[in-house]
């Protein structure tokens, strides 16, 4: 099949991309822009790091642009991907149910796959096989327990201990799926090329910090 | 019928997708994106802009990579392009025959249309009509007789006078197809927000200058 991958840069959209593309053709990667964010400069440093990785890649990216609103977003989705010629989507999902649940609706309107490699996957062993594939760093976190200290991290023995330790502790939840923390792949199986992050600012917020991509190259493996 | 337009920021791509949308759907923007450049930092200086276009006008941003290798890029822009599900792709050529002939080709081969609202038109007539319809900001210099002082400069009357003048007297383009000079589209109809620039440098190069835009936000019209 010829399926478009949702990408954020993160962990779980690159793993399910990588598990998509063992049996599948990757046509190109998706990224979702909301315009509904404060800060349009801040929006474009996260733009910047799936174009990367589409270069990486040398994948094609679409970028959508949704409102923001949640009751028009799958509309808006549905008619944005309605050009397409795929015969199927993926995306990252672990347990998000309402977020399955919409792309499932755009998927079966477009009369498409909805693809979802990690769906139910226990988040230890999807934390084990992103260490082992994965060069994936922390960009932000957001729980209680992380603080600035995981920032520029990678995904390794060491973090992973820390992680469940927090799991165990306050019950975040191991894959960052609520938010809890984000990550950036700087390499994978799939990358021609790897990112290497040069400058980055890091901003501080109350219950947040996030590591700011200001430049970066394209590296040879 | 359902267009992809290509858009590179400046004024021939902005004006020839606002000509096809008079009769057409404009479906979707497309960007290439050349690995084949010295820096990747440079070159998302660029792709920041053709994101700000596509948010502007709350269009989605198909980017198609190619390697800059004249003889395999028009396979690669056909591949990438064929999993789109639309009638025709725009082009903003005014009289690049080599240009035209390769667009001409991935359209045949994927039996869609190429509109080229551009080809032929008097370069005159196009430099008023961007004055009349666009807000189009000059980003790069590279003619004799064209130096740093125009960069930032709207096409407007003077900035005309002063093309047609150099045109008499070294005979470059007035439309800039040869290189001669770059221009960013800020604001056009069709975009919802205009494009406001707030901190940019100028490099500087034996035979050129370039205004690179560090920031901008998007503000309402």
């Amino acid at each position: 099949m010829r399926l478009a991958a949702f990408i954020s840069g993160g962990k779980d959209s690159i793993l399910a991309m990588h598990k998509a593309a063992e049996d599948n053709e990757i046509s190109c990667l998706i990224s979702v822009v909301s315009e509904n964010i404060d800060s349009f400069m801040f929006h474009t440093v996260n733009i910047h790091l799936t174009d990367a990785i589409a270069v990486a890649m040398g994948k094609p990216l679409y970028k959508v642009f949704v409102s923001g609103e949640e009751e028009k977003e799958v509309e808006e989705l549905k008619k944005q991907l309605s050009i397409l010629k795929v015969d199927g989507i993926v995306i990252g999902g672990i347990r998000s149910k309402y977020q399955r649940k919409r792309f499932k609706k755009i998927a079966d309107d477009l009369s498409i796959e909805l693809i979802t490699p990690l769906w139910h996957v226990d988040e230890r062993k999807i934390l084990e096989e992103v260490k082992e594939k994965f060069e994936a760093v922390i960009v932000k976190v957001s729980a209680y327990g992380m603080d600035e200290s995981f920032l520029g991290k990678k995904i390794n023995d060491e973090v992973i201990g820390k992680l469940v330790e927090l799991n165990e502790k306050y019950g975040i939840n191991l894959a960052g799926e609520g938010g809890e923390f984000e990550t950036l792949v700087v390499d994978a199986p799939l990358y021609r090329r790897k990112i290497v992050i040069k400058d980055y600012d890091i901003i501080r917020e109350p219950l947040s910090a996030t590591m700011i991509v200001k430049s970066f190259y394209l590296a040879p493996k």
